[in-house]
Protein backbone atom coordinates (compact mmCIF):
# COMPACT_ATOMS: atom_id res chain seq x y z
CA UNK A 1 0.00 0.00 0.00
CA UNK A 2 1.37 3.20 -0.67
CA UNK A 3 2.39 5.54 1.80
CA UNK A 4 0.58 9.07 2.56
CA UNK A 5 4.20 10.43 1.21
CA UNK A 6 4.11 8.96 -1.85
CA UNK A 7 0.04 9.76 -2.56
CA UNK A 8 1.11 13.47 -1.74
CA UNK A 9 3.79 13.58 -4.15
CA UNK A 10 2.16 11.85 -6.31
CA UNK A 11 -0.40 14.56 -6.12
CA UNK A 12 1.69 17.04 -6.69
CA UNK A 13 3.18 15.66 -9.98
CA UNK A 14 -0.66 14.97 -11.22
CA UNK A 15 -1.32 19.00 -10.20
CA UNK A 16 2.54 19.45 -11.96
CA UNK A 17 1.14 17.83 -15.18
CA UNK A 18 -2.52 19.67 -15.48
CA UNK A 19 -0.54 22.87 -15.02
CA UNK A 20 2.13 22.52 -17.97
CA UNK A 21 -0.33 21.08 -20.06
CA UNK A 22 -2.37 24.43 -19.06
CA UNK A 23 0.73 26.37 -20.01
CA UNK A 24 1.04 24.32 -23.45
CA UNK A 25 -2.61 25.03 -24.08
CA UNK A 26 -2.51 28.85 -23.04
CA UNK A 27 0.69 29.22 -25.23
CA UNK A 28 -1.10 27.20 -28.50
CA UNK A 29 -4.31 29.18 -27.93
CA UNK A 30 -1.77 32.67 -28.21
CA UNK A 31 -0.18 31.23 -31.52
CA UNK A 32 -3.61 30.47 -32.96
CA UNK A 33 -5.00 34.11 -32.43
CA UNK A 34 -1.95 36.04 -33.00
CA UNK A 35 -1.75 33.72 -36.74
CA UNK A 36 -4.60 34.92 -37.61
CA UNK A 37 -3.65 38.69 -36.56
CA UNK A 38 -0.61 38.45 -38.48
CA UNK A 39 -3.07 37.68 -41.65
CA UNK A 40 -6.03 39.95 -41.26
CA UNK A 41 -3.32 43.08 -40.08
CA UNK A 42 -0.34 41.60 -42.43
CA UNK A 43 1.79 41.89 -40.11
CA UNK A 44 4.84 39.78 -41.19
CA UNK A 45 6.68 40.55 -37.13
CA UNK A 46 3.72 38.58 -35.62
CA UNK A 47 4.23 36.28 -37.97
CA UNK A 48 8.12 35.69 -37.59
CA UNK A 49 7.38 35.66 -34.04
CA UNK A 50 4.45 33.12 -33.71
CA UNK A 51 7.12 30.93 -35.92
CA UNK A 52 9.72 31.64 -33.40
CA UNK A 53 7.57 31.15 -30.37
CA UNK A 54 6.40 27.68 -31.68
CA UNK A 55 9.45 26.29 -30.20
CA UNK A 56 8.31 27.12 -26.61
CA UNK A 57 5.36 24.73 -27.92
CA UNK A 58 7.67 22.30 -28.63
CA UNK A 59 9.95 22.50 -25.57
CA UNK A 60 6.67 21.94 -23.49
CA UNK A 61 5.76 18.47 -25.23
CA UNK A 62 9.34 16.91 -24.17
CA UNK A 63 8.80 18.27 -21.33
CA UNK A 64 5.41 17.18 -20.48
CA UNK A 65 5.85 13.98 -22.14
CA UNK A 66 9.23 13.33 -20.06
CA UNK A 67 7.17 14.07 -16.82
CA UNK A 68 4.51 11.30 -17.78
CA UNK A 69 7.02 9.11 -18.15
CA UNK A 70 8.51 9.54 -14.95
CA UNK A 71 5.30 9.31 -13.34
CA UNK A 72 4.32 5.79 -15.06
CA UNK A 73 7.93 4.92 -14.03
CA UNK A 74 8.15 6.29 -10.02
CA UNK A 75 4.71 5.93 -9.11
CA UNK A 76 3.35 2.89 -11.10
CA UNK A 77 -0.53 4.20 -11.54
CA UNK A 78 -3.38 2.34 -11.70
CA UNK A 79 -6.60 2.34 -13.69
CA UNK A 80 -8.13 6.08 -13.59
CA UNK A 81 -4.59 7.26 -12.75
CA UNK A 82 -3.01 5.34 -15.32
CA UNK A 83 -5.52 6.73 -17.50
CA UNK A 84 -5.13 9.93 -17.00
CA UNK A 85 -1.25 9.63 -17.66
CA UNK A 86 -1.46 7.84 -21.08
CA UNK A 87 -4.32 10.35 -21.91
CA UNK A 88 -1.55 13.37 -21.25
CA UNK A 89 1.00 11.53 -23.50
CA UNK A 90 -1.71 11.80 -26.72
CA UNK A 91 -3.33 14.96 -25.58
CA UNK A 92 0.13 16.64 -26.15
CA UNK A 93 0.93 15.33 -29.23
CA UNK A 94 -2.33 17.20 -30.04
CA UNK A 95 -1.38 20.05 -28.91
CA UNK A 96 1.84 20.06 -30.78
CA UNK A 97 0.64 19.73 -34.01
CA UNK A 98 -1.88 22.51 -33.07
CA UNK A 99 1.14 24.71 -32.64
CA UNK A 100 2.82 23.66 -36.23
CA UNK A 101 -0.61 24.39 -38.05
CA UNK A 102 -0.72 27.62 -36.37
CA UNK A 103 3.15 28.15 -37.91
CA UNK A 104 1.54 27.37 -41.06
CA UNK A 105 -1.14 29.94 -41.01
CA UNK A 106 1.50 32.11 -39.92
CA UNK A 107 3.64 31.44 -42.84
CA UNK A 108 1.28 31.80 -45.11
CA UNK A 109 0.21 35.10 -43.93
CA UNK A 110 3.82 36.13 -44.39
CA UNK A 111 3.03 35.44 -48.17
CA UNK A 112 -0.07 36.79 -48.22
CA UNK A 113 1.24 40.11 -46.40
CA UNK A 114 3.60 40.50 -49.69
CA UNK A 115 0.93 40.26 -52.35
CA UNK A 116 -2.28 43.03 -52.41
CA UNK A 117 -5.06 42.01 -49.90
CA UNK A 118 -7.67 40.00 -51.50
CA UNK A 119 -11.11 41.53 -50.32
CA UNK A 120 -12.21 40.75 -46.74
CA UNK A 121 -11.38 37.94 -44.98
CA UNK A 122 -14.80 36.93 -44.30
CA UNK A 123 -15.39 34.85 -41.59
CA UNK A 124 -11.56 33.64 -41.17
CA UNK A 125 -11.12 35.75 -37.71
CA UNK A 126 -14.56 33.68 -36.84
CA UNK A 127 -13.08 30.50 -37.59
CA UNK A 128 -10.16 31.35 -35.60
CA UNK A 129 -11.97 32.37 -32.30
CA UNK A 130 -14.24 29.43 -32.56
CA UNK A 131 -11.13 27.11 -33.09
CA UNK A 132 -9.29 28.44 -30.12
CA UNK A 133 -12.50 28.09 -27.86
CA UNK A 134 -12.27 24.50 -28.71
CA UNK A 135 -8.73 24.13 -27.75
CA UNK A 136 -9.37 26.05 -24.50
CA UNK A 137 -12.74 24.13 -23.77
CA UNK A 138 -11.45 20.72 -24.30
CA UNK A 139 -8.30 21.32 -22.49
CA UNK A 140 -10.28 22.51 -19.28
CA UNK A 141 -12.53 19.46 -19.60
CA UNK A 142 -9.31 17.33 -19.07
CA UNK A 143 -8.05 19.18 -16.06
CA UNK A 144 -11.23 19.54 -14.60
CA UNK A 145 -12.69 15.66 -15.57
CA UNK A 146 -15.69 17.36 -16.95
CA UNK A 147 -17.76 15.41 -19.27
CA UNK A 148 -19.95 17.97 -19.83
CA UNK A 149 -17.75 20.17 -21.07
CA UNK A 150 -16.29 17.76 -23.29
CA UNK A 151 -19.21 16.80 -24.93
CA UNK A 152 -19.88 20.58 -25.61
CA UNK A 153 -16.82 20.60 -27.74
CA UNK A 154 -18.06 17.71 -29.72
CA UNK A 155 -21.27 19.49 -30.58
CA UNK A 156 -19.20 22.86 -30.94
CA UNK A 157 -17.10 21.23 -33.71
CA UNK A 158 -20.38 21.65 -36.27
CA UNK A 159 -20.26 25.53 -36.38
CA UNK A 160 -16.38 25.18 -37.08
CA UNK A 161 -17.08 22.80 -40.06
CA UNK A 162 -20.25 25.07 -41.27
CA UNK A 163 -18.19 28.16 -41.07
CA UNK A 164 -15.02 26.48 -43.28
CA UNK A 165 -17.74 25.37 -45.78
CA UNK A 166 -18.74 29.33 -46.15
CA UNK A 167 -15.62 30.34 -46.71
CA UNK A 168 -14.55 27.74 -48.93
CA UNK A 169 -17.85 28.55 -50.87
CA UNK A 170 -16.95 32.49 -51.00
CA UNK A 171 -13.14 31.76 -51.77
CA UNK A 172 -14.17 29.74 -54.76
CA UNK A 173 -16.69 32.32 -55.91
CA UNK A 174 -13.35 34.83 -55.51
CA UNK A 175 -11.53 32.66 -57.76
CA UNK A 176 -14.38 32.22 -60.76
CA UNK A 177 -14.68 35.70 -60.56
CA UNK A 178 -11.50 36.96 -61.60
CA UNK A 179 -8.55 34.32 -62.09
CA UNK A 180 -6.01 37.13 -60.82
CA UNK A 181 -7.56 36.24 -57.31
CA UNK A 182 -7.03 32.12 -57.34
CA UNK A 183 -3.33 32.16 -56.33
CA UNK A 184 -4.52 34.22 -52.92
CA UNK A 185 -7.82 32.60 -52.43
CA UNK A 186 -5.95 29.12 -52.59
CA UNK A 187 -3.91 30.24 -49.58
CA UNK A 188 -6.98 31.71 -48.24
CA UNK A 189 -8.69 28.02 -48.72
CA UNK A 190 -5.74 26.55 -46.71
CA UNK A 191 -5.54 28.50 -44.04
CA UNK A 192 -9.16 27.78 -42.98
CA UNK A 193 -8.76 23.99 -43.81
CA UNK A 194 -5.78 24.43 -40.99
CA UNK A 195 -8.61 26.07 -38.65
CA UNK A 196 -10.73 23.92 -38.94
CA UNK A 197 -8.18 20.87 -38.47
CA UNK A 198 -7.37 22.65 -35.06
CA UNK A 199 -10.69 22.20 -34.45
CA UNK A 200 -10.46 18.25 -35.31
CA UNK A 201 -7.42 18.29 -32.57
CA UNK A 202 -9.96 19.94 -29.64
CA UNK A 203 -12.56 16.94 -31.03
CA UNK A 204 -9.67 14.12 -29.91
CA UNK A 205 -9.18 15.88 -27.01
CA UNK A 206 -12.67 16.10 -25.95
CA UNK A 207 -13.37 12.48 -26.93
CA UNK A 208 -10.01 11.47 -25.24
CA UNK A 209 -11.41 13.12 -21.94
CA UNK A 210 -14.83 11.33 -21.99
CA UNK A 211 -13.05 7.75 -22.35
CA UNK A 212 -10.87 8.83 -19.46
CA UNK A 213 -13.40 9.78 -17.14
CA UNK A 214 -16.24 7.35 -18.83
CA UNK A 215 -13.50 4.52 -18.57
CA UNK A 216 -15.53 3.78 -22.01
CA UNK A 217 -14.00 4.58 -25.36
CA UNK A 218 -16.20 6.95 -27.17
CA UNK A 219 -13.50 7.56 -29.99
CA UNK A 220 -15.23 4.95 -32.58
CA UNK A 221 -18.69 3.99 -31.62
CA UNK A 222 -18.95 2.73 -35.49
CA UNK A 223 -16.05 0.21 -34.94
CA UNK A 224 -18.60 -1.53 -31.93
CA UNK A 225 -22.15 -0.72 -33.28
CA UNK A 226 -21.41 -2.03 -36.97
CA UNK A 227 -21.09 -5.72 -37.21
CA UNK A 228 -17.93 -7.41 -38.20
CA UNK A 229 -18.59 -9.06 -41.71
CA UNK B 1 13.34 -9.07 -9.29
CA UNK B 2 10.71 -10.25 -12.00
CA UNK B 3 11.18 -13.94 -11.87
CA UNK B 4 11.54 -15.78 -16.08
CA UNK B 5 7.66 -16.27 -16.15
CA UNK B 6 7.43 -12.81 -16.09
CA UNK B 7 9.97 -11.73 -18.49
CA UNK B 8 8.48 -14.76 -20.57
CA UNK B 9 4.96 -12.76 -20.34
CA UNK B 10 6.19 -9.59 -20.90
CA UNK B 11 7.77 -10.58 -24.29
CA UNK B 12 5.15 -12.30 -25.43
CA UNK B 13 3.25 -8.82 -24.47
CA UNK B 14 5.52 -6.95 -26.48
CA UNK B 15 5.17 -9.16 -29.07
CA UNK B 16 1.44 -8.79 -29.78
CA UNK B 17 1.69 -5.08 -29.61
CA UNK B 18 4.18 -5.09 -32.16
CA UNK B 19 2.55 -7.72 -34.48
CA UNK B 20 -0.74 -5.40 -33.67
CA UNK B 21 0.74 -2.41 -34.59
CA UNK B 22 1.99 -3.86 -38.17
CA UNK B 23 -1.41 -5.29 -38.95
CA UNK B 24 -2.33 -1.63 -38.22
CA UNK B 25 -0.15 -0.30 -40.15
CA UNK B 26 -0.67 -2.70 -43.15
CA UNK B 27 -4.43 -1.72 -42.77
CA UNK B 28 -3.72 2.43 -43.01
CA UNK B 29 -1.18 1.27 -46.17
CA UNK B 30 -4.24 -0.46 -47.99
CA UNK B 31 -6.49 2.23 -47.50
CA UNK B 32 -3.90 5.26 -48.66
CA UNK B 33 -3.43 3.17 -51.86
CA UNK B 34 -6.97 2.62 -52.55
CA UNK B 35 -8.14 5.91 -51.75
CA UNK B 36 -5.83 6.68 -54.48
CA UNK B 37 -6.63 4.49 -57.09
CA UNK B 38 -10.48 4.99 -56.28
CA UNK B 39 -9.58 8.50 -57.63
CA UNK B 40 -7.68 7.85 -61.12
CA UNK B 41 -9.69 4.61 -61.50
CA UNK B 42 -13.16 6.88 -60.86
CA UNK B 43 -14.09 3.97 -58.38
CA UNK B 44 -16.94 4.96 -56.15
CA UNK B 45 -17.74 1.50 -54.73
CA UNK B 46 -13.59 1.26 -53.56
CA UNK B 47 -13.91 4.91 -52.22
CA UNK B 48 -17.02 3.45 -50.14
CA UNK B 49 -14.91 0.33 -49.21
CA UNK B 50 -12.18 3.29 -47.90
CA UNK B 51 -14.78 4.69 -46.17
CA UNK B 52 -16.36 1.70 -44.32
CA UNK B 53 -12.45 0.04 -43.91
CA UNK B 54 -11.77 2.54 -41.59
CA UNK B 55 -13.96 1.46 -39.00
CA UNK B 56 -10.98 -1.63 -38.62
CA UNK B 57 -8.55 1.38 -38.43
CA UNK B 58 -10.48 2.65 -35.43
CA UNK B 59 -10.90 -0.86 -33.55
CA UNK B 60 -7.52 -1.81 -33.92
CA UNK B 61 -6.41 1.60 -31.96
CA UNK B 62 -8.67 1.00 -29.31
CA UNK B 63 -7.54 -2.39 -29.14
CA UNK B 64 -3.47 -1.38 -29.12
CA UNK B 65 -4.32 1.23 -26.52
CA UNK B 66 -5.59 -1.17 -24.28
CA UNK B 67 -2.82 -3.60 -24.18
CA UNK B 68 -0.43 -1.01 -23.97
CA UNK B 69 -2.10 0.37 -20.44
CA UNK B 70 -2.77 -3.34 -19.31
CA UNK B 71 1.52 -4.05 -20.13
CA UNK B 72 2.30 -0.55 -18.10
CA UNK B 73 -0.34 -1.45 -15.36
CA UNK B 74 0.44 -5.49 -15.01
CA UNK B 75 4.07 -5.21 -16.06
CA UNK B 76 5.26 -1.80 -14.59
CA UNK B 77 8.08 -1.45 -17.35
CA UNK B 78 11.29 0.44 -17.04
CA UNK B 79 13.91 2.55 -18.98
CA UNK B 80 13.46 1.59 -22.95
CA UNK B 81 10.50 -0.70 -22.25
CA UNK B 82 8.81 2.53 -20.88
CA UNK B 83 9.92 4.28 -23.86
CA UNK B 84 8.45 1.77 -26.02
CA UNK B 85 5.09 1.74 -24.84
CA UNK B 86 4.80 5.22 -24.69
CA UNK B 87 6.01 6.00 -28.34
CA UNK B 88 3.08 2.89 -29.22
CA UNK B 89 0.74 4.97 -27.67
CA UNK B 90 1.42 7.62 -29.86
CA UNK B 91 2.32 6.00 -32.89
CA UNK B 92 -1.07 4.44 -32.93
CA UNK B 93 -2.59 7.68 -32.63
CA UNK B 94 -0.55 8.61 -36.10
CA UNK B 95 -1.44 5.53 -37.76
CA UNK B 96 -5.56 6.37 -37.48
CA UNK B 97 -5.13 10.02 -38.78
CA UNK B 98 -3.45 8.75 -41.35
CA UNK B 99 -6.60 6.43 -41.52
CA UNK B 100 -8.64 9.55 -41.46
CA UNK B 101 -7.13 10.82 -44.02
CA UNK B 102 -7.27 8.34 -46.50
CA UNK B 103 -10.77 8.73 -45.43
CA UNK B 104 -10.82 12.17 -47.15
CA UNK B 105 -9.31 11.18 -50.14
CA UNK B 106 -11.98 8.35 -50.53
CA UNK B 107 -15.10 10.89 -49.58
CA UNK B 108 -13.17 13.78 -52.59
CA UNK B 109 -13.20 10.82 -54.81
CA UNK B 110 -16.75 9.86 -55.01
CA UNK B 111 -17.36 13.90 -55.52
CA UNK B 112 -15.15 14.15 -58.38
CA UNK B 113 -16.25 10.93 -59.64
CA UNK B 114 -19.61 12.40 -60.69
CA UNK B 115 -18.36 15.42 -62.91
CA UNK B 116 -15.98 15.04 -65.95
CA UNK B 117 -12.32 13.99 -64.56
CA UNK B 118 -9.95 16.98 -65.05
CA UNK B 119 -6.67 15.92 -67.60
CA UNK B 120 -4.63 13.85 -65.67
CA UNK B 121 -3.82 13.21 -62.16
CA UNK B 122 -0.33 14.38 -62.82
CA UNK B 123 2.38 12.81 -60.20
CA UNK B 124 -0.60 12.45 -57.34
CA UNK B 125 0.01 8.66 -57.57
CA UNK B 126 3.38 9.23 -57.32
CA UNK B 127 2.58 10.88 -54.18
CA UNK B 128 0.42 8.45 -52.99
CA UNK B 129 2.86 5.79 -53.29
CA UNK B 130 6.21 7.80 -52.08
CA UNK B 131 3.47 8.56 -48.75
CA UNK B 132 2.74 4.94 -48.36
CA UNK B 133 6.60 4.15 -48.44
CA UNK B 134 7.38 6.42 -46.00
CA UNK B 135 4.58 4.88 -42.99
CA UNK B 136 5.81 1.23 -43.95
CA UNK B 137 9.21 2.56 -43.51
CA UNK B 138 8.61 4.44 -40.33
CA UNK B 139 6.70 1.74 -38.91
CA UNK B 140 9.17 -1.15 -39.62
CA UNK B 141 11.69 1.10 -38.04
CA UNK B 142 9.62 1.10 -35.26
CA UNK B 143 9.54 -2.55 -34.71
CA UNK B 144 13.18 -3.11 -35.35
CA UNK B 145 14.61 -0.33 -33.11
CA UNK B 146 16.13 0.84 -36.70
CA UNK B 147 17.71 4.26 -36.40
CA UNK B 148 18.60 4.04 -39.53
CA UNK B 149 15.84 3.15 -41.26
CA UNK B 150 14.07 6.57 -39.50
CA UNK B 151 16.43 8.81 -40.77
CA UNK B 152 15.87 7.08 -43.82
CA UNK B 153 12.07 8.47 -43.38
CA UNK B 154 13.50 12.16 -42.14
CA UNK B 155 15.70 12.36 -45.67
CA UNK B 156 12.70 10.65 -47.43
CA UNK B 157 10.27 13.67 -46.54
CA UNK B 158 11.63 16.02 -48.81
CA UNK B 159 10.78 14.01 -52.23
CA UNK B 160 6.94 14.36 -50.69
CA UNK B 161 7.70 18.37 -50.08
CA UNK B 162 8.65 18.59 -53.83
CA UNK B 163 6.09 16.76 -55.02
CA UNK B 164 3.52 18.47 -53.65
CA UNK B 165 4.79 21.64 -54.84
CA UNK B 166 5.02 20.60 -58.18
CA UNK B 167 0.91 19.39 -58.01
CA UNK B 168 0.24 22.49 -56.18
CA UNK B 169 1.72 24.66 -58.96
CA UNK B 170 0.63 22.31 -62.01
CA UNK B 171 -2.96 22.74 -60.41
CA UNK B 172 -2.85 26.44 -60.07
CA UNK B 173 -1.87 26.39 -63.88
CA UNK B 174 -5.21 24.58 -64.71
CA UNK B 175 -7.06 27.08 -62.51
CA UNK B 176 -5.79 29.75 -64.26
CA UNK B 177 -6.49 28.64 -67.73
CA UNK B 178 -10.08 28.39 -67.48
CA UNK B 179 -12.26 28.74 -64.32
CA UNK B 180 -14.58 25.79 -65.40
CA UNK B 181 -11.04 23.77 -64.09
CA UNK B 182 -11.37 25.71 -60.37
CA UNK B 183 -13.50 23.62 -58.48
CA UNK B 184 -12.20 19.94 -59.56
CA UNK B 185 -8.75 21.35 -59.11
CA UNK B 186 -9.17 22.33 -55.84
CA UNK B 187 -10.16 18.96 -54.47
CA UNK B 188 -7.02 17.51 -56.30
CA UNK B 189 -5.33 20.31 -53.84
CA UNK B 190 -6.80 18.80 -51.41
CA UNK B 191 -6.09 15.68 -51.81
CA UNK B 192 -2.15 16.44 -52.56
CA UNK B 193 -2.30 18.21 -48.84
CA UNK B 194 -3.81 15.46 -47.80
CA UNK B 195 -0.96 12.97 -48.65
CA UNK B 196 1.90 15.20 -47.68
CA UNK B 197 0.56 15.22 -44.10
CA UNK B 198 0.71 11.89 -44.44
CA UNK B 199 3.99 11.94 -45.19
CA UNK B 200 4.49 14.26 -41.69
CA UNK B 201 2.39 11.63 -39.80
CA UNK B 202 5.45 9.21 -41.35
CA UNK B 203 8.33 11.47 -40.22
CA UNK B 204 6.60 11.74 -36.33
CA UNK B 205 6.79 8.31 -36.08
CA UNK B 206 9.86 8.09 -37.24
CA UNK B 207 11.20 10.90 -34.92
CA UNK B 208 9.80 9.24 -32.07
CA UNK B 209 11.74 5.60 -32.98
CA UNK B 210 14.77 7.72 -32.86
CA UNK B 211 14.15 8.99 -29.53
CA UNK B 212 13.02 5.84 -28.45
CA UNK B 213 16.37 4.11 -29.27
CA UNK B 214 18.87 6.83 -28.51
CA UNK B 215 17.06 8.23 -25.63
CA UNK B 216 17.31 11.46 -26.63
CA UNK B 217 14.72 13.74 -27.88
CA UNK B 218 15.38 15.08 -31.66
CA UNK B 219 11.84 16.28 -32.59
CA UNK B 220 12.61 19.56 -31.46
CA UNK B 221 16.40 20.38 -32.21
CA UNK B 222 15.60 24.12 -32.16
CA UNK B 223 13.93 24.40 -28.95
CA UNK B 224 17.53 23.50 -27.39
CA UNK B 225 19.72 24.99 -30.06
CA UNK B 226 18.40 28.41 -30.07
CA UNK B 227 19.22 30.00 -26.97
CA UNK B 228 15.76 31.66 -25.06
CA UNK B 229 15.30 35.67 -24.80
Amino acid sequence: MPSIHTDKAFEQDLRDLRERLLAMGAKVETLIANSVRALTDRDSALAENVIKSDKDVNRLEVEIDDLCRRILALRQPAASDLRLITTALKIVTDLERIGDLAVNIAERSIDLSQVPPLAPYIDTPRLAEQAQQQVKKALDSFVSNDVVKAEEVLKGDDLLDALFLKIFNELLAYMMEDSKNIRRATALMFIAKHLERIGDHAMNVAEMVIYMVRGKDIRHPQSRNIPQE
